[in-house]
C-alpha cells in the first residue's frame, strides 16, 4: 500500500495524509486487538442499532476494515470466517449472473468454487464512502481445476485477472456482494 | 446520500462522521468554487508534480470529487467535459470486452453510445481509498434507441440496469476507467 503513497510529497494533500494515516493505525491496532480479543470469526463495522445477536463487532472499525478483513478471509481460504460476516439474508450477485440471496447459498457458493478454482486475490484496494458502501478491485492469481458446470474443461490452466466487487454494510454485518468481472477475458484464457 | 447516514445515531462513529462532514463540507465548498471559477470544463484532483499544462485543477479538490464530476457530467451529456477529465493515454475498460487506450479512443466510444443510447444514471454512491484508486456505483435508467452493432434490434426499449466503474487517478486526470454491469441483464431486459 505504501508504494502508492503520493500524498506526502505534495502540499494539497494534509487532509489527505492524515486520514490515511488514521485509516493505517486504525487498521493495524484495531485488527491486531480484534484478532488477539475475538479468536472467533466474527462481524465488525458500525452496527445502526447496536450490535446483532451473536454478533461480536469491535466499535470503531469501518466498512472498509470489514471489507479487507473478508478478503484477508477468501485468501486464507476462511469460508466460515467469510460467512460469519455476512447478514443472514446477504444478497449476492453473480458475475453476469443471478442474485442469490442468504448465507447458505452464499457458503454452497464458496464451495463450488473451491472445487473448481484455486485462487488468491492480491493488489487489494479497498475503497469507501464512510457510509455503508464499499468497493474492492483486486488482480485475480488463480488456477482453473476442476471443470465447473457450464463452463470449458479444467486441465489446470492457470489465469490472471482484473476483478472487482462493491459491497452494502449494514449493522455490521456485509448486507450485499456484487462481484464483477471480465467473463470474456476469463473464457479466453482458459481457451475456451 | 444522507438516506444511509447512520453515523450520528451511534457513539463509535466520531472519526466517520468527522470524515463525511469533511467530505461533505469540502465538496459542495470546492466544487462550486470550482464550477463559479473555472467555467470551463477541467481536471481536477491533486496532481503529484503540480498541474499538468492545459489543467485547471483546483487545489485540494479529491479523486471522489473527480469522478463526481465525471458522472455529473455524463448526466448532461457534456462529451468534452468528460474529455477534459482524462489523461491523454487514459485506458478505458469496455464491460467484457477488451481495453481501449487515448482520448480519440474514449470520445468515439461516447459519440456510439449516445447514437443508440439514452441513459441518465442516479443512486451514484461514489467511492475513494484517497490514494488515487476510486470506484462508482449506480443504476442506468436508459432506453435503447439504435441498434448497436452486434446487439439486438433497438425499439426504444427500457432498462434498468445496475452498473459500477473503477478507477485511477493520476496527475490531476483520470487515467483508467474500467466499467462493469451485467451484460445478460441487459439482454434479457431488451428482449434478446
Amino acid at each position: 500500500m505504501s508504494d502508492n503513497l503520493q500524498c506526502g510529497k505534495h502540499r494539497a494533500c494534509l487532509v489527505q495524509l492524515y486520514r490515511h494515516l488514521l485509516i493505517s493505525c486504525r487498521q493495524s491496532l484495531h485488527l491486531e486487538l480484534a484478532l488477539a480479543e475475538h479468536p472467533t470469526p466474527c462481524s465488525w463495522s458500525e452496527p445502526a442499532g447496536g450490535p446483532e445477536p451473536g454478533s461480536c463487532y469491535v466499535p470503531g472499525v469501518t466498512d472498509t476494515e470489514l471489507v479487507t478483513r473478508y478478503y484477508d478471509l477468501f485468501n486464507r481460504g476462511d469460508w466460515d470466517g467469510m460467512c460469519a460476516l455476512l447478514a443472514d439474508d446477504v444478497a449476492h450477485d453473480l458475475n453476469q449472473g443471478e442474485r442469490q440471496v442468504g448465507k447458505p447459498a452464499f457458503r454452497a457458493f464458496l464451495e463450488r468454487m473451491a472445487r473448481s478454482y484455486r485462487e488468491q486475490l492480491r493488489d487489494i484496494s479497498v475503497l469507501g464512502d464512510g457510509r455503508g458502501r464499499a468497493g474492492a478491485e483486486y488482480v485475480v492469481e488463480g488456477e482453473y481445476v476442476a471443470t465447473d458446470e457450464g463452463l470449458p474443461a479444467a486441465r489446470g490452466q492457470r489465469y490472471t485477472l482484473p476483478g472487482g466487487a462493491f459491497f452494502e454494510v449494514r449493522g455490521g454485518h456485509i448486507a450485499r456482494v456484487t462481484n464483477y468481472y471480465n467473463l470474456t477475458d476469463w473464457l479466453r484464457q482458459v481457451g475456451a
